[in-house]
């Protein structure tokens, strides 16, 4: 998507074809930075330290990782290391895992000297295959949008959304962005609310920048504050994305989409979860007790990156010096609280039923 | 209550017997800093920009407002204007309309003379009986406490609280947070998890700072991880305080409230609210229709207050320039979701009639 004049992925192969780029989200929305991921360290670290994030970006940062490591060590030894490693980095995201196995599966039954260029392929292959997955949700999506704003003509369709789930945390486009860039490169007349998303702020930080680089109207708010623009008949509809949804529709996504999904449902607002389908488990229906939620370091609670007075971005602590925290990285949105996923291939309702009727091929 | 050797209330008369002082809380928790308010100007802006906050805090702050008003023109008018600026600082504490028609019933009958000492001694008669109600919603909230823990044995009670409902909100002792200083005090295994409480972040810096003065065991947590920690079986209770509660037992208190409360009937967790009597705004019923919600400047969302490498406590943004952002203060929680009001004259259902049961005097 559009960064000031100039088309714009989150990762891409270096033009030297020997690293990987990638826009540095940890430095949003103050500073547009990129990085060059020149190992498969580099790679692992950058997924660890969210310097990539979102379950697609994830995926296809690990399967960019691996054609790294294959330039390092191409033997059966260095593929497992580089999976190994790769897949220790974020335990929920399933896309990581989708990713991974994709490239295993494509690269063991070659001869080492071969495994390098098919990696890079392969890795391309699934940021394209991303970009077409988004682009269909959005067409979706965009349907949707229409119906609900065809309900309520003469005001701007309001929108409720969590987190970052944009063109930043995929190849492009986003998953619950997807639909709202192509409503608003449509014409349809929209608001965004955007969720501050703490403790790290994608919401704040990446979905506020990404919506103002492309000119789409929105608001930032606490996540405290959704459930009251419920209650007052401020928001339409919600739409997120997701790291990982089971074959029966339950929805891990980042904390706190629960507490939204509750509001949505007590107010009578339409939930929708946008997901492809290399985010869904199929190998699992509970999503409460089959998905490993993170816990990251409690220093995301305790501090808060921004930009100071004097234009440097630092970290400030909030909390006092002594007082611990906790820090749960994502939560479950169980199946019954969501309105319909988003798929690649249509909107199905968040069931069992609802997903195999859409991916008889998978479920 | 303790902070260090000392007890410390939040609000006092000073020595000169011409001034308030107050713990300044917008420096909390990393600075303890007192402040003098010598003007019904300064305690207006102190209330104003929360220096002081909490519903009876507000409410005890106005009434030694309109004490140094006196000093300064005890004439009618005077009251009067008094009354109207103090009146018009908070729209959504009823504590402070009730404080100051308090004040307007004891100083209007008499001569302008002797307001001022009457001003005085009614400020302090309100501070003492704040003192008193608190106490008594202690004792009784340390009851429901320990049956909570009684059924749970083996392992610590672990509540979950939203905002600060300390004795920094009130003249002591707290509301919500009242029955845990008892229940710490009398020996109860306790966990306390605090919600950060964006925007101005109440939580991590006075509820948390409050607990780690007294050793109350605590964690704090994005406001987003409540609803997450509930499902996975970690809170046993939540309580919170109130800004205003209506004579239905709708609840008005910081914005998110309502969410704890969805989750805390989604999973089955007790949900509590202490008030005390003067919160409870007998003229109005219906929260959502009646009770003001105060819209605060955007810059307490697109900003946050913090503590800097240096050691200077510096704000930081943490928006993109140019994003707007929205800033409810309040949110109303319907008397369905509440499990109990927890008064100085017991706990009842958040109900008319379970109100009108405890307080027939003047339901």
């Amino acid at each position: 998507m559009k960064v000031g004049d100039r088309h714009w992925r989150p990762i891409w192969r270096e033009a030297d074809g020997g690293a990987v780029g990638i826009i540095d989200q940890t430095r949003l929305p103050h500073r547009f930075e990129t990085a060059r991921l020149a190992t498969v360290a580099e790679a692992a670290h950058a997924i660890r330290a969210m310097r990539v994030r979102g379950a697609p970006l994830i995926g296809a940062t690990a399967a960019y990782g691996v054609a790294l490591a294959m330039a390092e060590d191409a033997g059966d030894a260095g593929l497992a290391r580089a999976l190994d490693g790769l897949g220790a980095t974020r335990p929920t995201a399933v896309n990581l895992r989708w990713a991974l196995a994709r490239m295993a599966r494509r690269l063991r039954p070659l001869a080492p000297a071969d495994r390098a260029e098919a990696a890079w392929a392969e890795a391309a292959a699934i940021v394209e295959e991303d970009v077409a997955l988004n682009a269909a949700i959005g067409r979706h999506g965009l349907a949707r949008l229409r119906q609900v704003a065809a309900a309520r003509p003469g005001r701007p369709l309001r929108i409720l959304t969590h987190c970052n789930a944009g063109w930043l945390a995929t190849c492009d486009w986003g998953t619950a962005l997807a639909p709202i860039y192509m409503a608003h490169d449509a014409g349809l007349d929209l608001h965004v609310w955007v969720d501050e998303t703490r403790p790290r702020n994608q919401g704040a930080a990446l979905t506020a920048w990404e919506l103002l680089q492309h000119g789409v109207p929105h608001a930032v708010i606490a996540d405290n504050a959704g459930g009251h623009l419920m209650q007052r008949g401020l928001v339409d509809l919600c739409i997120v994305g997701a790291d990982r949804v089971t074959a029966a529709g339950d929805v891990a996504n980042k904390i706190g989409t629960y507490l939204k999904a509750l509001a949505a449902r007590d107010q009578g607002v339409p939930f929708l979860v946008a997901v492809p389908s290399p985010t869904i488990d199929w190998t699992i229906a509970d999503g409460l007790a089959q998905i490993p939620i993170e816990e990251r370091d409690a220093s995301e609670v305790t501090t808060v990156q921004g930009r100071a007075a004097d234009g440097g971005v630092v970290a400030v602590q909030v909390t006092p010096d002594g007082s611990p925290a906790a820090n749960p990285a994502f939560d479950v949105t169980p199946a019954r609280l969501v309105d319909g996923l988003v798929t690649e291939r249509g909107i199905c309702p968040a069931s069992r039923s609802g997903l195999a009727a859409l991916f008889p091929d998978r479920a």
